[in-house]
């Protein structure tokens, strides 16, 4: 008799990539692992439905009456919340840029075959909920309590594992972080696609992190083992490396592109003249310190309207002289603890944390067209 | 002085395709035009932000207290029509599924460069508005009017042809279709993305007639010749055939996959044992008359719960007895002119109107893993 382990490893299908070619599998997460539309990067918040999507594996259907998350094994006191209880809990909205630590795994080579992001896998969204710190103290973890492991509903095989994504925090991160518990985006409530009915939000981190369609959550006295934790969602040189953890998000920047678009290529056209270019930047935790906009080697430092909270991204804008010929357009932004965006991306065996600069081609005419 | 125009032909970059092998900008394209997320095929009406998208060039940013749509050129009773008097004038929903003419691309061999859609470029959602035909009516076409053009706000060049999205119908055909202008979306104000602030539906048709961020609409004496229309959109058996107009869908059904998926394949495994599989079917205006579904060579027929209107999905399910083994599910309906799907995907130069079986494959497991 065999068992779903067995079979799925009769059919591991993780083919080698090859530089600018992809894979069936790997076109089928880039259309449903949505991406940024980047002309919306005009909007502080990006527009619901445009938010990027990582799913791992399907998108549970939950009952938002009844789906409750249970704070369990391993609390003194343990209880299950259900989303009016978590409305009647004192209640934050935050704007919170999110971006999944593969994006701009395309641009790594040879790239992990996974989601084959260029720049999209990045959004920024109000999320309505409450600190997850008090509740875990409510629930009371028990002595000798070292990760808080939180999982979804969400369940499927992933290097060959079964099992529902799951993630964890220490206590301490839960508070400092200011981890929330959120169950409306945008003031509307979740959608099914974005963790619906209730989901984490971990800000300055990349989007592994924010477990959605979270069930359970408990805590345990040894460091948590779970595959998206200590195997997947690491830095590796190499794939046997055991490499150090993702956690928060490097400083990056992208712009609108500039012009109108070719429609297969999306190569950018305009006529000579001056045009205000617009972008965001963010740095996970902190605040950008600087963006600088670049035509071919010159690079001239943009204005920047920094977001309310650093968990948000910055605005920028820049006056560009655009002058006739075929250009590359760059953004590279720089936090304050003086980390700079790569011109090239940098080597990670599975492509996570390439915060390389955008590249943007453009065709200036010296007429009208 | 080289123009756009110009620049653009040194620049053509539509290169050649290979089965199985995708490009960077097809990828590109998969990731910006989001597609269906099978699973949610279970809701009736899609969730919002999960609807595919196609945009040909850049999303626009229209402010929708000041954007208006121009019934201009050729109406006797030229008029403007903002926001706030579309919402006074008589107002209806109706369900309607849409879905992009190119699905299915990436099947057809050798395929079009253009978006690869798999399966996933249709959606059905709610859409709230104005019958078309009373406002052409009220705008009094001139005498020896024979199309009513539609032009929207994105701009773009496609096929070395610089235009704004633009498309037409007859007069008598935005009667016969129901054709509607609509401001909401499931309920709420339309998305940028789906083309805000008002755009066309064109019930039972292919998505490339319901113009979205509609700004101008002209009445003219002769047959419309705009690139979407008379060039683009067309089956053609070679690039140089002139071809037939891309109209009204195809019947298609789609089925929700079973089990769990593997995270890059989209691989599924089961269990062994009895399971429900749902789906949905449509066929642009005609009802669907027959679903059945496939295992093998063997196909059953399948319970079908029809819309309440013709130009929205139907339901259907059937009972799976899962045997372990590796499978290739099936399903395929039939509409109540007779018309089935093709278990082959049939040949089209641009990749338009491929509506072969959907075939998902399956691991069952005899044990339990």
């Amino acid at each position: 008799m065999s068992t779903t382990r067995e079979i799925f490893e009769q059919h591991p299908g993780k083919p080698s990539t090859v530089d600018g070619l992809y894979s069936e599998h790997e076109v089928r997460l880039a259309n449903r692992n949505a991406g940024a539309i980047l002309e919306l990067l005009r909007h502080d918040v990006t527009p619901t439905g445009a938010h990027y999507l990582l799913t791992h594996f399907d998108v549970p259907m939950l009952d938002p009456a009844r789906h409750k998350v249970s704070f369990g094994e391993g609390f003194e006191r343990s209880f299950d919340l259900g989303l009016e209880e978590l409305r009647q809990l004192p209640q934050v909205t935050v704007p919170v840029t999110l971006e999944c630590a593969g994006n701009g795994r395309a641009g790594v080579s040879p790239r992990n075959h996974s989601m084959p992001w260029t720049e999209g896998g990045v959004g920024t969204s109000e999320w309505t909920g409450t600190p997850l710190a008090p509740l875990i103290d409510r629930a009371r973890p028990a002595d000798g309590t070292v990760d808080i492991v939180f999982t979804g509903a969400d369940e499927g095989f992933d290097s060959g594992t079964r099992h529902f994504y799951g993630r964890s925090l220490s206590r301490d991160r839960i508070a400092e972080l200011g981890v929330l518990l959120v169950h409306e985006m945008n003031g509307a409530p979740l959608l099914p696609q974005h963790g619906a009915p209730m989901r984490l939000i971990v800000p300055g981190w990349y989007g592994m992190a924010s477990v959605k369609w979270i069930s359970t959550i408990e805590a345990i006295p040894t460091a948590y083992q779970g595959l998206q934790q200590a195997k997947n969602y690491r830095y590796r040189n190499h794939p046997d490396d055991p490499g150090e953890p993702v956690e928060e998000i490097r400083v990056k920047s992208l712009m609108v592109p500039p012009g109108i678009p070719d429609w297969t290529t999306r190569s950018r056209y305009v006529e000579h003249g001056r045009y205000e270019i617009v972008g965001r930047a963010w740095a996970g935790r902190r605040p950008v310190a600087k963006v600088e906009f670049g035509i071919g080697e010159e690079w001239i430092e943009a204005m920047l309207s920094p977001a309310t909270v650093p968990s948000a991204w910055a605005k920028w804008s820049v006056t560009w002289d655009a002058k006739p010929g075929e250009h590359i357009l760059r953004c590279r932004a720089t936090d304050t603890d003086g980390n700079t965006q790569p011109v090239d991306p940098r080597w990670d065996a599975a492509g996570f944390g390439n915060n390389a600069v955008q590249q943007v081609r453009v065709f200036v005419s010296a007429g009208t067209s």
